[in-house]
């Protein structure tokens, strides 16, 4: 018996998450979610179930680059290395694995990570390439990365993440340690990224679609500081589409440091 | 009448290539193509059947960021500016319309285009992300650039390209006149841009398979030039995956300039 912890990437645009669902009595195909996809493949490895614990989940069209996740193999006589060859061959190219390694055994991808960090990729070009497509979200015209700099500069410490929590979220505290937040350009694309212990429901994609319609109304970070303090949902923007965020990379040791 | 020439960029991933295809009476679906695609959304703005000319046909998987096409509209009534918003609101979005300008009523995106140029994207990583994979040729190695850059110096000038042309290829003449060849990193990428005025079937691909596979066993400019010289299908290497390549511009003033 071995503890497994993969790091992996996949494109979330046709699948419906992270999380495996089954598949109700009056669905004829089984809803495509990447653990359920990846659980196939180590079932088929292993000959029996295994299931696997993400680091947390993604909600559908959301992409992963370094999405963390472990299992307890119940054979030792695959060496670590093998399976990312082993997995990558009989997984769709819609996921890769990039890393596996063996953790001590009471080890967990979720209850053990210290930090998640993700990327939000904005294009500001008039009309995107096609193939950028599914990976952004087009807003078609350039903000003031100064001006949104400023208001996620609020996004620091231990915050009540009440007014970016989606209506739905069941978690009993809307509290996160928030490590970092801030915009650069990436060529022609506008990126936001990040970092806190954890997130709410949506609430990457409900941040930065509120600093980005906060910006162009001409709002600051006084207004900005205002809705965050308010734990008014109806004080937050738009939810920005799950086109353009990326879950970029989970750390397990101490507190992910920034350039 | 106008003759309307767009510049447009398309995901080739879920196309059947450029080329509209009529579906046979054994297939259910007609087959998806771009031309075919746009050729639909011209027909719903004028109500009646519009024909699209590109600039060349691309194959199944083949991407671009720069196709040109130019149709006859035969109404006046709509700006040709408005053309942007109008078909890229009735186009799928792996489809997208950057470009429309109005050109003089002889001008023809296929035979006044002076040239194309091509781009070839390779990962060297060991496993390229899950968004990258349809994008890109996962090599899995780090060729010599310098390499592979002596070699691309032997493509310049009038050539006959014999070699790297597919055996169906029906063109008369295998001779076509190649501007500029050279690879260069893009970050972890490595890419290879090609300009000339007109490229034979699959030949962007066997020129760029054949330059990868010579470099892997050792084989230096002088080795690429005897293949090139033979005019001999079998002395050329492997056929580059579609995934890999883009379309990504057509010259129609001069020759086009690199820097």
């Amino acid at each position: 018996m071995r503890n497994i912890l993969l790091t992996l990437s996949y494109d979330g645009t046709s699948f419906c998450g992270w999380q495996r669902q089954d598949s109700c009595e009056s669905q004829t195909e089984p809803v495509r979610t990447v653990q359920g996809e990846i659980e196939k493949v180590l079932a088929k490895i292993h000959k029996e179930p295994i299931s696997l614990q993400g680091s947390g989940r993604t909600d559908s069209g959301v992409h992963a680059v370094g999405q963390t996740a472990n299992f307890i193999s119940p054979i030792d006589s695959i060496p670590v290395d093998k399976y990312i060859p082993a997995m990558n061959s009989l997984l769709p190219r819609d996921i890769r694995i990039h890393q596996a390694k063996e953790v001590h055994a009471d080890f967990s991808a979720r209850f053990n990570a210290v930090s998640r960090t993700y990327r939000y990729f904005i294009s500001t070009s008039e009309t995107p390439f096609a193939h950028e497509m599914p990976y952004v979200w087009s807003i078609r015209r350039k903000p003031d990365i100064n001006v949104l700099n400023e208001m996620a500069s609020c996004l620091k410490g231990e915050l009540d993440c009440t007014t970016f929590a989606s209506s739905a979220d069941s978690s009993p505290s809307k509290c996160r340690y928030l490590y970092d937040a801030h915009f650069f350009m990436e060529g022609e694309k506008l990126v936001f990224e990040i970092t806190a212990n954890a997130f709410l429901w949506k609430m990457v994609r409900s941040i930065t679609g509120t600093l980005i319609e906060f910006e162009g109304k001409g709002f600051g970070a006084k207004e900005f500081k205002t809705a965050l303090d308010s734990l008014d949902r109806s004080q937050a923007g738009v939810t920005a589409p799950s086109t353009g965020l990326f879950l970029w990379s989970v750390s397990y040791e101490g507190k992910r440091v920034h350039k």
